[in-house]
């Protein structure tokens, strides 16, 4: 279903987010040289940059111009890679290979992954208020944005959902407590990088709404689809043993539902994010493309 | 030389930000409730709130309320706690005890630890965009505030000395490069709470220099006297055991200088900032005070 300029046009919004990253993220050369260099070692480890795209995509579906919002779009990536670095770490998820390559623990050691990680989330918010955003974006509109984003990234989001994670594994989770983790840890910073998006560009309330509906339920499918693809996937693809949730004993709704209700599930969840799209002209496609994306990506 | 008022203003300041902490910082109920006891239990662990009282004695010095400020002030200590959090992380300093009560991870576990450091860092940025703030402090001023507290935090700030702190330990160290840590390790999150102070009351250029002159000069006679601390102090007022840099073979100054150059480096500084202040009338007396504090807590 998805065209080859879907494809095309991925690749130029990372090669895009790509060159941002290297521009907005220093390689510093003094005595703390490396903590930078594994912060661009993580950075560079071959990420889809769906959560920059996806607040480009929502820019430019409310009539704004992806080239005007790198900084906030780096921001996005720096907070996905430190969430990865640490939730790698031994004394969280214990992981040696992140798409395929040594995890930043493993290629550096310990102290400086913790501190890579804190660097990254740091740098996020000095993006987010870079005076290279400032000069295209109302600081008002900017405030409104780092609000939302650290609170998708923090205790009620990203760091909520993996505190929750941890707690929950190795024994049974129910319905609830599996959507609250799927929630916090994966939708909340996928929705706020929607909505981001949609604020930075001048997006009405309703407008706003809509994307939040978009962001959630794309969010949600693309966890169930990792569940899935954890248990279907291919090594290569996914860049860690098939299987490895499922032997740590992790909530996955596929373990929860079965594989079939998962499917279902995921593919529900496209619909609803296709429906929300619905008050928006031509220039939402991308994100339309996008949610096809991440359940085709398996299904 | 401290006066009982002094000491009166420092209890007041402290009982503001505590009971501003307690608002601010959320205790949640729900699936990830743990690390937010965690937050809580580091931030109240009897920090001296030097940090947030630098910020609103800033602010007064401009002729600000404090009490207009108190997010920003709150978010200062969140960054500091975080970083306290994550430095006696086993993986970084390894210490069991601070302030005389079991480190964060020890009270929790590692991982905890590591989210709760995570969920501070987070919250410090959401509450310099929080509402609150907003609705009495333009929206440019908190932009410059999120900025510059991102960079005194991150990798060319806090983060960046933590770095080279660790990369130094257990072997001798140049001059330069111990100015070094101490300006990123300590001096720079100091700086940057005096500095975003005067910015969120609407200092002036000059206003704004001498702030920074003061900063820096202060923050490096703080790291200079908790050395001297470590040498001479008294294990119940430090918290630690005395001597324990100097087992680990800690860059420190009286290390390289002996103790009566770094006193006398100390007393040199305080002076240095007490001169920045010359443009600042009686409302930059507490910031005086606590120039005189900083050093007077030993020497």
């Amino acid at each position: 279903m998805l065209s080859p300029r879907f494809f095309d046009y991925i690749k130029a919004r990372q090669e895009l987010v790509n060159k941002a990253l290297n521009y907005y993220v220093p390689l510093l050369q003094d005595f703390s040289a490396r903590v930078t260099e594994a912060m661009h070692y993580s950075l560079f480890a071959g990420g889809k940059r769906l959560r920059p795209i996806l607040l480009l995509a929502a820019a430019e579906a409310v009539g704004g111009k992806p080239e005007d919002y790198l900084p906030a779009a780096c921001a996005l990536e720096c907070i996905h890679t430190y969430s990865l670095i640490h939730d790698d770490l031994p004394a969280m998820d214990d992981d040696d290979l992140r798409r395929g390559r040594p995890t930043c623990h493993k290629a550096f050691d310990e102290a400086t992954a913790i501190l890579a990680g804190d660097g990254l989330l740091t740098l996020a918010f000095e993006l987010l208020a870079h005076p290279d955003l400032r000069a295209r974006v109302s600081a008002g509109r900017l405030l409104e944005v780092i609000y939302l984003v650290a609170k998708a990234a923090g205790i009620e989001g990203m760091v909520g959902g993996q505190m929750a994670d941890l707690l929950a594994e190795g024994r049974p989770v129910s319905a609830e407590e599996l959507d609250f983790i799927h929630q916090h840890k994966t939708a909340s910073l996928i929705t706020a990088s929607v909505v981001a998006g949609g604020v930075l560009a001048g997006a009405s309330e309703a407008q706003q709404q809509a994307l939040k509906t978009y962001g959630k339920a794309i969010g949600r499918a693309f966890q169930i689809v990792d569940d899935l693809l954890d248990i279907l996937g291919d090594e290569k693809i996914i860049g860690k043993p098939v299987g490895s949730d499922l032997a740590k004993g992790k909530a996955t709704y596929p373990r929860l539902f079965g594989l079939e209700a998962s499917k279902q599930k995921a593919r529900e969840l496209v619909t609803r994010a296709l429906e929300s799209l619905q008050l928006f002209d031509e220039k939402a496609d991308p994100l339309r493309d996008i949610a096809h994306y991440v359940v085709e990506r398996t299904l």
